[in-house]
């Protein structure tokens, strides 16, 4: 009986794993020169974290999640994104009673059931930071150009982000009522779904893709942001800029949910077809108190790592694969097989990547397999070199080959 | 409403999840030394994959498994183990096509349904390495001295291993019929699981903690291997001795399930309580075909990541956990601020950790929060200096402060 991946995972070898590992430790490195430290929280989280509210998580995330009883019958759902258990952590562990800032990041897999297509997996892995405790606006343009840089430095092509203020509680409500003025009249003639939005989230209609051309009338709300909002958002730009992001103003960026305020962002990318949305992320000031926490502001982004894999792909930037191996180690005959065994043991003792046959191939077939696996030396010992205590050491490049020590061959490679 | 995390489960938060960061990093390192090479299988299989064969999946796996139907009513499983899902992807993406032996290496969360307690988690996270395509006892020997250096580099104290032979099918079957012959006159005497098991599976009755005292005068397994499981046996020892590995011979330890052959073995670590295993792993020639490949021979092992940490910690073996701060800024005025951005993204830009304040803290705070991070520099812009095109930077090591032009200061640090 064979075996199948279930639809809408990826296996991920060698020759393609290589580069995930270089889109994480770029991140890595990035998050440790902007001062974010990693958390880690469970793949699965009790249902109910991700039920709360309404509006857009009943809307996209909980049809589409992976929930289930657990032999003890509570309810469990593989995680659909990475904020919700970030935020139940930092409520959960009372990360809010330490004096700095907590700025996190988080990579890995999320779940959602959804129709696979190219960039869109069932698993798909995120890589996010959130920062907690802080209303200024030098952490939203922060974060903002986290996720900014993070795509220049892995050489990302026309990133581009587009920003918008969702403002405060009251601006937002100011809004909506422009809003459902505009929409009103034309009602009839939308589509199911704006019609069900504009009765429980009408900021959400503006997403709408059949009714998206019925819209380039419709108010800003930009225009009804209040005098603090305002000043955010213009600190945020003047603070982007200063950072050398390129971004520009979405007034159709909107959030439905209630927690969101301030900053709403998307990162976009040309490559996927069109362009496209390879991430995002907003100001969430009320998510920490909705989740059970005190009254702390929050922002966070979060970027999707199929889609950045796959535009690095299209935009034919490579990144470098298999890494060259040091040594590959021939032993011809059964006195040299275990000396070649100890060798191998203190080569990669001092750090060097070593290999050996393991199939009793003849020593041509060997040299082909060193080639394959690129190796910069091999070191050849057949049983004469053995009885003088010497090893051949032949370099790869130039092909030049000398006689050294068995007991000098980890210094002479160094 | 406050939220908790899964029973089981862990956050891994900062402080913490560094060292979780540094045996992660000793895995990948010493992985390119022996030339394994990562892969990444799906979080959840085909529930069907993790129900082969009867045995100790049966027994032990199967009852703890987490197995759901998803939204296309289609049985899955979070993965229990490691090794099912690699030798599936080998089979489904012809690996074992390539002319090298395929070695390859995971890290990641597995999930069993068990009791929590020190070291032992609902999600848990493994590193493991399997070998495919070879029946030299050198890979043997390498796959056992691999997990051998892993703890001896990480610092682990008193990590021995124990080894033994199960032999090939016809010498397991030799010996299955010389235990039966020494369990059945105490049949009667055994615990239920061990009665019920020298039905099924009479090696693993020797496993039973219940009857442990018993079976002093069972016959071994060495006893029974035929000329060629003891000249591979016999070569293993040899290698492992080459490689500097502490090893001993537990007769007893043996695999009940049929595609186990030859060298199965346990890592030991003083620790926890008494001595307790921390990995283990084994030869499974009979495996990839029985996942529906080619008859391909295989070997592997896996360590638990939860119990490594606990016995780091238990033997008091520090992996120096927060990251120091390259530079803390700090800005006094509102120009001065802006500026710091822009001085920050340079900073970072060029590969510097850099940090500076959220809170509109003061300047003594500012100073605290540098000296939390352990800040190896402040560097401090006031409106005088600003206007001067220079900034103050001090050594927060030496005290010595000096003044800096604000386009050297990236320079300066270098």
């Amino acid at each position: 009986m064979a075996f199948q991946k279930p639809t809408g995972t990826q296996d991920l070898l060698p020759g393609t794993v290589e580069k995930w590992q270089l889109i994480e430790e770029k991140a890595r490195d990035l998050c440790r020169r902007f001062n974010y430290r990693e958390i880690r929280t469970p793949i699965f989280e009790q249902t109910s974290l991700f039920e709360r509210g309404v509006g857009e998580t009943t809307d996209i995330v909980e049809k589409e999640m992976y929930t289930f009883q657990d032999k003890g019958e509570r309810w469990m759902t593989l995680r659909p994104e990475g904020t919700a258990g970030v935020v139940r952590s930092y409520v959960e562990n009372k990360l809010y009673g330490e004096p700095d800032v907590t700025k996190l990041y988080y990579i890995g897999p999320m779940f959602r059931y959804e129709r696979p297509q190219a960039g869109r997996q069932r698993q798909f892995h995120q890589f996010g930071v959130e920062a907690f405790g802080a209303t200024d606006p030098a952490i939203d343009a922060e974060v903002v150009a986290l996720g900014f840089q993070y795509c220049r430095e892995l050489g990302l092509k026309d990133v581009k982000v587009e920003i918008n203020s969702v403002g405060n509680p009251a601006s937002r409500e100011a809004y909506r009522e422009k809003l459902l003025a505009f929409l009103n009249p034309m009602k009839d003639s939308l589509c199911k779904d704006c019609q069900s939005r504009m009765e429980r989230n009408p900021l959400r209609v503006l997403d709408c893709k059949v009714d998206q051309d019925k819209f380039g009338g419709a108010p800003s709300i930009l225009d009804s942001l209040d005098e603090e909002c305002i000043a955010h958002f213009a600190k945020v730009q003047e603070l982007l800029t200063a950072m050398e992001v390129d971004y520009v103003i979405n007034h159709r960026l909107v959030r439905g949910l209630d927690y969101y305020t301030h900053t709403a962002f998307e990162y976009k990318a040309q490559g996927i077809g069109a362009i496209d949305t390879i991430g995002g992320g907003g100001r969430y000031n009320g998510l920490v108190a909705e989740v059970g926490g005190p009254d702390q502001p929050g922002i966070g982004m979060a970027l999707g790592m199929e889609r950045i894999a796959l535009i690095l792909e299209k935009q034919e930037i490579g990144l470098s694969g298999i890494q060259p191996l040091d040594v590959y180690l021939v032993a011809l005959g059964e006195a040299a097989d275990k000396e070649i065994t100890t060798q191998l043991f203190h080569l990669r003792k001092a750090g060097f990547s070593a290999e050996r046959d393991y199939l009793g191939r003849k020593m041509k077939a060997q040299m082909k397999s060193a080639d394959r696996m690129q190796a910069r030396y091999t070191a050849i010992l057949g049983d004469d070199e053995l009885e003088r205590g010497e090893i051949a050491l032949k370099s790869m490049e130039t092909g030049e080959q000398r006689t050294v020590k068995l007991a000098e061959l980890v210094n002479e490679l160094k």
